[in-house]
C-alpha cells in the first residue's frame, strides 16, 4: 500500500540509522584504535549523534505519523504491521527520556568504558567504582521514565529482549541453577583426567588469523562484507550493510580460546550478514534480539564448534597451522575443547558452567538497579557468590567482578539474554537438524551451508517482523523451553 | 570582549566540527578498513554528514552573525579578527553551492576513490574515466559557481592555498623549469655510479614497523595522541583533538620507501599536533593552508631525514633492526638516500625531481579544468608529457595518470601545494637554524626537540591567525621564495 505517512517513517528511520550507523563506526573505533587522547572527543561525538538520532526519532510528527497509520487500519503485510509495531514501541519509550538525557548517558558510557578498561588492567576497583555509580544511576533513572509494574529491571531488560520480565527469569533461573549444578559437577568429574596443559604450545597470531579465516569462510561468513581485528574485548558490531566486524582477541599459547571466540562471533556475523538488505533501517530489517542474537553465536561456537564432528574436519587443517599440535591427537583436542572446570571469567568459561556466570550477574545486577547493592558492595558480593555458585576464592577484581565490559557500557538487563541465546540455540539446532537430516551429513564432512541456509530461511531474513518467543515457536511449534539446552549439555556432559 | 553574536559563531563552528570530525574518521575507515560492500553504503554516510555541515554554515543566520561581528568593529583581539576573516571567507564561498550539490558532491567522490583503486590495480583507465569526467565537472561546476577573473582553476586553488592563483603558479613553475631539469640531469650523472641495489634485502613488515615508531617518536610525534596504519595510500588525517592518524605502505624488499614515507607524514602529523586545541574547530585553531602543512612533511623527510647527519645518528638502531642492513656501510646509506634519477612514481621520487612530477600535473589539471584537456585524452597527454619531462615511456596507466588518489578525492588544484611546500620548507628551515644555532647541534646528536620547539611557537601554534604569505612573512622577514628550495638543491645534488 502507499502511504504518505508510512512512507514518512521509512524516511526517517533512514535518516536516523545514518547517524546510528555512524555511531555504531565510532564505538568499533573506540575499542579497536583510538588513541587515548582522543576520548575525551570521542565521548562528545558519540553524544552528538546519539542526540541528533534521538531528536530525530521523537520529534511529535514521528508520534502523528505512526498514529496516523495505526489510524487507517489498512496494513496487511506482515512486514509493514511489524514496522508500525515496532515504531510504536520504541517511539512511546523513546519520549519517555529527553535528547539531553540521552546526550548525557552516551557522555558518561564513554568515559565509564575507558575508566573500565584501565580500572581493569590495574586491578583496581575505584577506578571505575565512581562511573559505575554514574552508570547505576542513569539506569535507575531510564527505568523510573519508562516505568514497570513490578521490578525496575523489568524496564530495562526489555530493552534487550522484548517481552522478557524479571521474574520470569528469575524462575526460570531459580529452575536452571540447580540442575546446572549437578551437570557442572558431574562434566568437572569426567574432565578430572583431561590436562589442561594438552593444548598448550606456541602459537603464531598470524596462523592463528589464518585458520580463524579460514573456518569463518567455511561457515559462510563474507569477508567482502565484514572483517576481523584484533580488540581487548571480543564483540561483534554490524556497523552498516555490507559492513559487519568481528574483534578477538590471541593467546600465543593456547590457539582455541580465540578459535571459539571468533566461532562465537562469527555467528553473530552470521546473522547480521543475513538480515535483508533491502530492509536496512526499518525494523522489520533489524535483529530481534540479543537472546535470538545470542542463540545464534552460541549455536555456531558450541552445537557446531565443540561437536567431535568439527574436528574430524579440521583436525589435520589445524595440525597444518599449528605445528605445536602434531604432538596432540585429534581425539586429545576434541576432550580438550570439551573440557569443563568451575573457572573466573565467563568469556573463556564451558558451556556445561557457562549458565551459572550468567545467573550470578542477574542475581547482582537486578540488586544494584533496585538499589538493594551499593557499588562499594559490589566487590564482597560478587565474591562471595563466587564462592557459592563455583567454590573458588576470587583473588582480585580484575577477574571478578571488573571482567565484563558490559555494565561499563550502561547496559544492565543485558546479561539474561546469554542464557536466554543458550537455550535457543539447542532448540533452534534440535529443529534444524530434524528438518533437514542433510545438514548433520553435511557437518560430519565439514560443509556448513545447509545449516545456514535453514538460518538464513528460518531467522536471518525474517528480522524484527516477530517478536522473539514468536519467532521461535513459529520456527520450532513451542515456546522458548530449557529443556533442549539441558538435554544437550546432559548428553555431552554426563 | 563578549560578543553574542561571536560567541554563536565559534558554538556553530563546534558543531559543525563534530561533523566533519566524524566524517574525517569516516574517510580514515575507507582507506584503512571498510569492507568492499560497505562502500555504497559509507558513499550514503559521507554524503549525509556533509550536506549536514554544509547546512549548518550556510545557513542565514551565519551570515547575520558575521555581519553582526563585522559591524561591531570593536575586535582588536588578533585571534577573533582571525576567525572573522576565515568565517567570512569561508561563509560566501559555501553559500555559493547548494547542500543538495554538496551531498552529489561527496556521493561521487566515495564511489570514485574505490573506482579509482580498481582502475590502478587492474590497469584498466576505462574503469576509473567516467568517474572522473563526472569529478570535473563538479569541479567545473564549483568553479563557476565560486567564480573566478582569469581561470577557472583559480577557483579550485584557492580553496587549497588562500592567496595563490593559476597565473602566479605557471609563472613560478616556468621559472623553476629550466634550473630544476639541471639539477635533475646534474644529480643524476652524480647518482651514476651509486647502484639502486644497495638497500635491497628483507625487511620483515614488524622490524620496519618498530623502526618507524622509533624515529617517529624521537621527533616528537605523540602516540598516546596518534597512531601509524597500514594503507595503500600514504597519508595524515588530523581527525580530531587528540587524534592523529597517519598511514604508510611496506615494501619488504626496501625499508627506505616506508621510512621516507612516514617520516614525510609525522611532519604532517606533528603540525597537526600543535595545533591549539582549545581553539579547536574555530580557524584560529586549524592547519592554515595545505602550502604549510607539506613545509612541514618535507622539511622532516628531507632536510632533516636526508640529511646525512640523520644516519650519523640511526645507522646503528636500522642495522639492529634490519640484519640485511649490516653488510651496508653508513656512507651507502646516506648516498643511496640521496640518490636520484628519474622515475615513475611520485610519492617515491627523490627530491631532486620531485618537483617535476607536480609541474607535469598542474599543467594537465589545470587543462582538464578549463576543458582544453577532454578526459579521454588523459593517458596519451600524461604519457607525451612524461617523454618531455623524465624521457621516460610510460608502459602502463597504474604507473602513469592512474597513480595519484587526489583527482578520485575529487581535489584539483591540490597539487601545486606540494611545491609551494618544498619552497616552505626550505625556506623555513633555513631560518629556524639561523635562529637557534643548537637546533644543528641538536640534529648532529639525533635530538629534534629544539627544532620541534622552533616550529611549534612560529608555525603550529599560529593555526589560522595568518594567511599563508603573511606567515612565511612573518617568521622569515621575507614572502615565499624559490631561492631557498633552489640553494638548497644545488648544495645537495650539484
Amino acid at each position: 500500500m502507499d502511504s504518505s505517512p508510512y512512507q514518512n517513517l521509512i524516511q526517517r528511520s533512514k535518516e536516523i540509522a545514518l547517524y546510528s550507523s555512524t555511531s555504531a563506526l565510532l564505538g568499533w573505533d573506540q575499542e579497536t584504535g583510538i588513541p587515548k587522547k582522543g576520548l575525551n572527543y570521542r565521548a562528545e561525538q558519540c553524544a552528538f549523534l546519539g542526540g541528533k538520532a534521538h531528536r530525530l526519532f521523537t520529534d511529535s510528527q514521528v508520534g502523528n505519523w505512526i498514529s496516523s497509520c495505526e489510524n487507517e487500519g489498512n496494513f496487511i503485510d506482515s512486514e509493514e504491521l511489524a514496522n508500525l509495531r515496532e515504531w510504536r514501541w520504541s517511539h512511546d519509550r523513546a519520549v519517555k527520556l529527553s535528547s539531553e538525557f540521552i546526550e548525557e548517558a552516551e557522555r558518561v558510557r564513554s568515559h565509564s568504558m575507558f575508566a573500565w578498561a584501565e580500572s581493569r588492567k590495574k586491578n583496581d576497583f575505584k577506578i571505575f567504582s565512581p562511573h559505575l555509580e554514574k552508570i547505576i544511576k542513569i539506569n535507575q533513572r531510564k527505568a523510573e521514565s519508562y516505568g514497570y509494574s513490578d521490578h525496575p529491571y523489568d524496564a530495562l531488560i526489555e530493552g534487550y529482549e522484548r517481552g522478557s520480565r524479571t521474574e520470569m527469569i528469575r524462575e526460570l533461573f531459580d529452575r536452571l541453577k540447580p540442575t546446572l549444578r549437578e551437570i557442572g559437577e558431574a562434566a568437572a568429574r569426567k574432565s578430572a583426567n583431561i590436562s589442561s596443559q594438552i593444548l598448550k604450545g606456541d602459537y603464531p597470531i598470524n596462523a592463528q588469523e589464518e585458520f580463524n579465516q579460514e573456518i569463518a569462510e567455511s561457515f559462510g561468513f563474507d569477508f567482502n562484507a565484514g572483517r576481523i581485528d584484533a580488540a581487548v574485548h571480543p564483540f561483534c558490531s554490524g556497523i552498516a550493510p555490507g559492513d559487519t566486524r568481528l574483534t578477538t582477541r590471541y593467546d600465543t599459547n593456547d590457539f582455541s580460546s580465540s578459535l571459539y571466540g571468533v566461532l562465537h562471533e562469527v555467528g553473530h556475523g552470521l546473522y547480521e550478514q543475513g538480515l535483508p538488505v533491502e530492509k536496512f533501517a526499518t525494523p522489520s530489517g533489524n535483529a530481534v534480539s540479543l537472546g535470538i542474537h545470542e542463540s545464534q553465536s552460541r549455536l555456531w561456537e558450541n552445537h557446531v564448534g565443540r561437536a567431535p564432528s568439527f574436528w574430524k574436519s579440521w583436525y589435520s587443517r589445524a595440525a597444518h597451522f599449528f605445528p605445536s599440535l602434531q604432538k596432540v591427537s585429534e581425539e586429545e583436542i576434541i576432550s580438550s575443547t570439551l573440557r569443563s572446570e568451575p573457572s573466573f571469567i565467563r568469556v573463556e568459561a564451558d558451556e556445561a558452567t557457562y549458565d551459572l556466570h550468567i545467573i550470578l550477574r542477574f542475581e547482582i545486577e537486578k540488586d544494584l538497579i533496585s538499589g538493594d547493592l551499593k557499588v562499594a558492595e559490589l566487590p564482597e558480593c560478587w565474591n562471595a557468590k563466587f564462592m557459592e555458585f563455583f567454590g573458588l576464592r576470587v583473588e582480585n577484581d580484575a577477574d571478578g567482578c571488573l571482567q565484563d565490559i558490559h555494565w561499563s557500557m550502561g547496559a544492565l538487563g543485558y546479561f539474561p539474554t546469554y542464557t536466554i541465546g543458550n537455550l535457543g540455540a539447542a532448540q533452534l539446532y534440535s529443529k534444524a537438524i530434524e528438518d533437514d537430516p542433510e545438514i548433520s551429513n553435511q557437518l560430519n564432512g565439514g560443509e556448513y551451508s545447509k545449516l545456514l541456509d535453514w538460518l538464513r530461511i528460518n531467522i536471518h531474513s525474517k528480522g524484527s517482523v516477530l517478536l522473539p518467543d514468536d519467532l521461535i515457536k513459529g520456527v520450532t511449534g513451542e515456546s522458548l523451553s530449557e529443556s533442549y539446552h539441558l538435554e544437550h549439555l546432559q548428553s555431552r556432559y554426563l
